[in-house]
């Protein structure tokens, strides 16, 4: 019996949250490996990563500089694979590889197409989660970006995130005194108890910027931002002089489409030295090992505490990804691939 | 006969354009010498300087760190002043200084405002002008905030200003290709005949994010902006990956009051891994030295040509000062007191 393909393809760019209807599930034969050229590998998706900036991705082509999914293919998604069948020397089959895969069970990359082997000794769970993107991503713009110094006062938005927990964990390891702004009471007192930070502020409570002035009366030195809109209008209303802004994301405005609206202010930004950078995390390739190593030993050490959300089911992708937007989901959100 | 002290005083906060009714003139004694407390000077404003961001300053006190000229005192300005009357050994009667004084005849300074001699060698007119706060702040922005190399592309707002014409030739200088925005065919055409920049788009023309598109095709690598507004957005929607924007001015914005807006479309900034930077000239203290004389060579050997604007009058100061906000004066706006 031939093996299936399933696929979700973007049907048409979403007004708002994804639903459904812009959606189309589609099932067809897997991929040959008798049609193997050279360098080419079929990869069977086992854990896909639910990252906020996808939803970008399905926008239509715009000036945004991020790729834009074409209609009628599968929903891109960073994802961890099994090799099924290889045309490559150093990918071996049977071997394990993230990628920049897609909601579909089996993915065919060509030579040009990166991927990154699991380093010895570590699970794809470990590379999709505690060591993952999102970790990295924490990692480098928080100390190569937002350059930290003990004793200076750290904020970070999306703080019981995936990205944002990790940032300001990292905060704590190197000094800084950190508060974290989230959304309702469980998850900021899990930011203050489990996590350990100096203090947290509810966006709920609709008054983020006096509770920012409160907390931090000498001012932010650094903001990691991973929500912009008017958490980072508050945050910029209480940058300390020569404070930087980490742009990490802007999920406040990803379900809205379109360019996202910035921050006023910029007097401040003038008058204040403030620096606003934004950052990938592919922007280190010379320090990923370096980065994954440390991550590895804070974890190990219990000083940083990894929380992921690990879903299942291809066929509840659609439902899955939207847990990032309803503030229902803690920690790294990932589908294990059924 | 007693000297007089002419006045400019702030009487209310201007909406708009400051206008005649925002001041009020007054005459009162000068300041008696005799009165010197230890550590005092009594200063005779000779040249002051109009900085589009002496505007900001008429605001009522808010959120955005520049200072606030209190009701009732004198207009806020940087000028070039002969001592009159001392009370610091290091600073002789007769000698020339530059300060931050306000629109007066004599300034009464106390020890810890900070007075800067006018170095040996140097007439109060250029430090004033051609290596005064403009072109060092052009020098510091553009080298130590936008960091160019060679061959990079620098587009400067405002190019036909005080700053904005020193930075575009400093990018010449240091091997950039460098796109001036300037308002009218004649600025225009002296960015490109006088100043020798590689193209200028004038911003009348209500297509910037066009124009700067045809003349940048490998898109912005550093953004030196005094304008803000629209023209910034256009600048980001052109930004090259890895680019700078230099926040020198956002003078669009300052005859609005209040916060000035920023920009949209920050995911660009985000993938396009964008630094945008404020700075002020005095963070720079231990290199003012170094940047006068580099300004000083490069204008001795024809590489920098400085524009001034001299006017005269102390009762046009604020004619004089409204002319940077019309378009209609080219180069550092000066006012000679009579």
């Amino acid at each position: 019996m031939k093996e299936i393909n399933r696929q979700w393809l973007l049907r048409r760019r979403p007004k708002g949250a994804l639903v459904a209807a812009d959606l189309e599930y589609r099932e067809i034969p897997a991929p040959d490996p008798a049609s193997l050229r050279p360098g080419e590998l079929i990869l069977r998706n086992r854990i896909f990563m639910c990252a906020p900036t996808m939803r970008n991705w399905m926008e239509a082509p715009g000036n945004s500089l991020y790729p834009s999914i074409p209609l009628g293919h599968p929903v891109m998604a960073p994802a961890g694979c099994e090799v099924v069948a290889s045309a490559r020397v150093d990918v071996p089959v049977g071997s394990e590889v993230t990628t920049l895969a897609s909601w579909q069970d089996f993915e065919r990359v060509g030579v040009d197409h990166p991927v990154t082997p699991v380093p010895a000794g570590l699970k794809l769970a470990d590379v999709m989660g505690p060591l993952g993107l999102n970790a990295r991503t924490a990692y480098f713009g928080l100390l190569r970006v937002g350059q930290p110094k003990r004793g200076e006062t750290l904020v970070v938005s999306g703080a019981a995130g995936s990205t944002g927990a990790i940032a300001a964990q990292i905060g704590k390891i190197v000094g800084c005194r950190v508060i974290g702004i989230a959304g309702g009471d469980a998850k900021c007192r899990m930011l203050t108890e489990r996590l350990g930070l100096d203090g947290a502020v509810d966006y709920r409570s609709g008054r983020v910027e006096a509770d920012l002035r409160a907390l931090c009366p000498g001012g932010i030195d650094i903001f990691y931002d991973n929500v912009g809109g008017e958490i980072l209008q508050a945050a910029i209303e209480n940058m300390a002089r020569f404070g930087r802004i980490v742009l990490c994301g802007q999920i406040a405005g990803y379900n809205e489409g379109g360019a996202v609206p910035g921050p006023s202010n910029m007097m401040r930004l003038i008058y204040g030295r403030i620096r606003m950078q934004g950052f990938l995390e592919g922007d280190y390739p010379g320090e990923a090992v370096e980065a994954v190593d440390q991550l590895r030993r804070w974890i190990a050490d219990g000083k940083i505490l990894h929380r992921e959300d690990m879903r299942r089911g291809f066929m509840n992708l659609p439902e899955i990804f939207n847990a990032l937007f309803d503030g229902g989901n803690e920690g790294t959100l990932l589908a294990m691939i059924d």
